[in-house]
């Protein structure tokens, strides 16, 4: 059987590795348009920011490896032009051409750039090989780099943004959107955008580049930003091309059924040029992760190898380092749901990284999506350790189609410097199941303005610090004042971060109030969703 | 709904404040025969060690806020001595009667103290309660203590030996059997072995305590270990007698269904005096953890309020720290499965923490256990960093019943300073999944000494260290010189952690090999357990 790979990145990588463990005889050539192969691209802002020191740390595998180990055909600095199906060869740049038996598609995607008026070359970059990485090193280098512009907030230009500030650059972050990371929904972002704000990035959201002058962002709102450096990180495009030309069914991405196969029988393809589909909402998707493209590679190896192995969709789990901060999420978030008319409830909580007692323990805010019936949408969750821990639980359940009950019978390893007794996952079910059964009606921010609050501490702690406009019902007292509360508006109680508020609201509830509600995160939540704002506004 | 619970530890706190937040006009009463409920039994060791500093936070809950916040009638030294089933009636040590609708049986464990001849008193202490720890802490403070002796390494006795030693007391750790944390297997066990003795402590293995003299501990042996203070770990017992003296079904627990209703319809019990199935096996078992303990007494509440909440069974998981390291586990370990004759295959891997190439990733060792039909049986980790995400995740996929095939699907949050791409997760479901279609054949500690080794590392590194009597072929070099393998005997192939020779095996089984092993975990394995058996020997 002869193989041929079309690109040497993680989905093309992985599947020529796995190919030859499964067959000594095969015939495994890969095409690869760069000079590198398998190169850990997820660590390039790290490898820029010089957190990684040696360039070739960065190769996770080399070509000698391919080669000696594996006994794998690399062509490295060869592009591949042109598939004819019908004879099965492809023909490359430099007029080779190469026949198969199964070609797999792993091209991967390309950074985004719009072809903006003014925009000089010299000064902008894009970050996805190693050799973009020099180029922005180099630059940084040789020129003097004290101003930098990231266009667009996501992973990349987070953790950009992230390592230009760290060694001393002024570094402005643009987005067009409300808030950054896109895949998270404003809440959790805000919380973010706090900790940039700390250590000195600008951020400028709702705004857009509209043109560049040679030392300027122009941008739509009219503002301008000066830079003597711009990183581009918009989005990557699906390299589609070389399919499409060939007849090969796409749509925004590569089309691949649950084997991976295209529209072509002896034709796979893999990795971030591939339309998947979402594994929470069922809608097509392009997710381009670095996990979900080894695992599609691996699959297509067994594939052609006659097992028949299926691509059981992508989650999205993700996480990102925000300085001291992690950042991670899965499924759906609150702006996609809306978008796809999907009903959903919601939560927020805070909860402890580990036992509150044991020195260290630091709040993580999280924010989950379920239904009515149960099933878990998303989570988000912000916090400084062990939020990808509890992420990656919550993904776990969600993959093997638990529910939110699942989450309350979790039983997860227990020990103080880790976690608490009832772990955040634990009370992310027992607080959804609460929504579900109506033990507890959940406030948002959004509910803050229009109601009657009640801040449900001790009178100390409430004369220290509380929300504008809130009066003080202690829960110790609450049974003997349940006259004060009103009956004919929405009340919403609040505590630090949302237990004890939950309680009150318990008694009161069941002393006949249908209109009382908690505020889930307390003032906490509510202290970092207006500190941004503040520090906008100053 | 009169509800009666004795015991205001973890089970019988969290079904009071769960049954109130459930019913505001229930009647509940605690009966706490100490004079404290819902301490944070787990951190006393780090209460111990001064590293949590104040007295006060060790009280997860109070007495006051039980009465105040949920209107529970909270009876501190209080202690039931029987129960009148006909009746509906408990007795207590001073004479009340307490009636009830519904009475829990919440009552824990204690320590267990064999009585060794010439045990004193004065100098030997068990750790259960706040007042325990604070008896510990005052006989440090007031007595010259510069050696300790712990006697049982199981949670506390290991936890208690880091706390004695971090503080400068000369610590030595007595376990019966051949190593410390029964619940792990020898090979991780050592692990943490290895770094108790490079903190100073000792470890004297497979003997027991004989007898006391005022200052010596005689063991079984005829050896002698000099001590200020002993601290007895050997193990808790449940507290059964007021439940076997009310005619309940009793075994090494209280006997109850899987609504956690006793033999007595009106009779709940919950915690550590319970005796519980074990998820993993289905054998009845004593398994006292704190999370159980709150799921237990939670599900009684809502099973008391109408519901039919189940318990599903308890999976062992735990975690310790043990100094620098975690080691967490999950399910059966070996020595079990045998005890029980569940066939079981198993496996050793080492990954890292997170992305090699990102700063500061350590390796971590897994042992896991499986059928050869892919059902997950138990995970044991031992490493720096990350240790207990991976088993928390793994505990997740077999509680919902997921298989060795869901590890390999599984999708984690991903990025360098996390994770790598391949997750430890995925991993070992691509190891297990390998051996189970016999695509590798894995070797063990135990096969090394009548086999053939092969060092398949580059030759300069074979030349620095190897394992003794191994041969080096190089994996680039082996397609050339497998005339050099012998036919007639096992032969086990080795390099740093265990992927390189699993790559080389598969390399040697295609081309007609059936006797080449792949040992797993590698030279840093084979390390590990070495160093132990070495630093014993001198």
């Amino acid at each position: 059987m002869k193989t041929l790979i079309i690109g040497g990145g993680a989905a093309g990588a992985s599947c020529a590795a796995r190919l030859r463990r499964n067959d000594e005889k095969a015939e495994i050539t890969v095409l690869e348009q760069s000079d590198e192969i398998s190169i850990a691209n997820c660590g390039l802002p790290y490898y820029i920011g010089n957190v990684i020191n040696s360039e070739e740390t960065m190769h996770v595998s080399d070509v000698n490896k391919f080669r000696n180990w594996f006994n794998i055909n690399v062509l490295l600095n060869t592009k591949a032009v042109s598939i004819d199906r019908n004879n099965r060869t492809v023909k490359t740049a430099d007029n080779q051409e190469f026949s198969y038996d199964r070609l797999v598609i792993a091209t991967g995607a390309t950074p985004f750039v719009p072809p903006f008026e003014g925009l000089n070359k010299d000064k902008t970059f894009t970050l996805r090989t190693l050799s973009d990485a020099n180029s922005i090193k180099n630059y940084i280098k040789e020129h003097e780099v004290s101003k930098a512009v990231v266009v667009g907030a996501g992973f990349i230009g987070v953790e950009m943004a992230e390592n230009l500030c760290e060694p001393g650059i002024r570094t402005t972050i643009v987005e067009l959107s409300s808030h950054i990371m896109p895949n998270v929904d404003i809440e959790v972002a805000t919380v973010a955008q706090n900790k940039l704000k700390e250590k000195g990035i600008e951020i400028i959201l709702n705004d857009g580049v509209k043109a560049f002058s040679d030392d300027k962002v122009i941008l739509t709102s009219g503002n301008t930003v000066d830079f003597d450096i711009v990183i581009m990180s918009i989005g990557v495009m699906p390299q589609i091309e070389l399919a499409k030309e060939a007849g090969l069914e796409v749509s925004r991405g590569i089309v691949v059924d649950s084997t991976l196969k295209t529209s072509d029988e002896y034709i796979y393809a893999a990795g971030d040029n591939v339309e998947i589909t979402d594994f929470t909402t069922g809608s097509k998707a392009l997710i381009p992760l670095a996990g979900p493209a080894n695992r599609q590679g691996r699959i297509i190896a067994d594939n052609i190898c006659g097992k028949t192995e299926t691509y059981k969709n992508t989650q999205g789990s993700s996480v990102v380092k925000i300085f001291e901060l992690t950042l991670a999420a899965v499924g759906a978030n609150e702006d996609r749901l809306k978008k796809l008319n999907i009903p959903y409830l919601k939560t927020f909580i805070y909860s402890n990284s580990h036992a509150g007692y044991y020195p260290g323990a630091k709040q993580i805010l999280y924010k989950m999506l379920f239904t009515k019936e149960g099933r878990i949408l998303g989570l988000q969750a912000i916090g400084e350790e062990g939020v990808e821990k509890r992420v990656d639980v919550v993904a776990t359940v969600m993959r093997l189609n638990g529910s939110v009950h699942d989450l309350l019978d979790a039983e997860l390893c227990y020990a103080p410097p880790f976690n608490s007794a009832k772990d955040a996952v634990n009370i992310l079910g027992m607080n959804a199941l609460n929504i579900i059964d109506g033990k507890v009606r959940m406030a948002f921010p959004e509910d803050l303005k229009d109601s009657y609050l009640i801040d449900v501490r001790p009178k100390a702690v409430f004369m220290n610090e509380t929300i504008d406009g809130a009066v003080n019902i202690p829960i110790t007292e609450i049974r003997n004042r349940l006259d004060e509360i009103p009956r004919d508006r929405k009340v919403v109680m609040f505590c630090n971060t949302g237990y004890t508020s939950y309680v009150a609201s318990r008694i009161v509830n069941q002393n006949g109030f249908e209109n009382v509600y908690s505020f889930g995160g307390g003032i906490v939540f509510f202290k970092s969703q207006q500190n941004f704002l503040n520090s906008n506004n100053s």
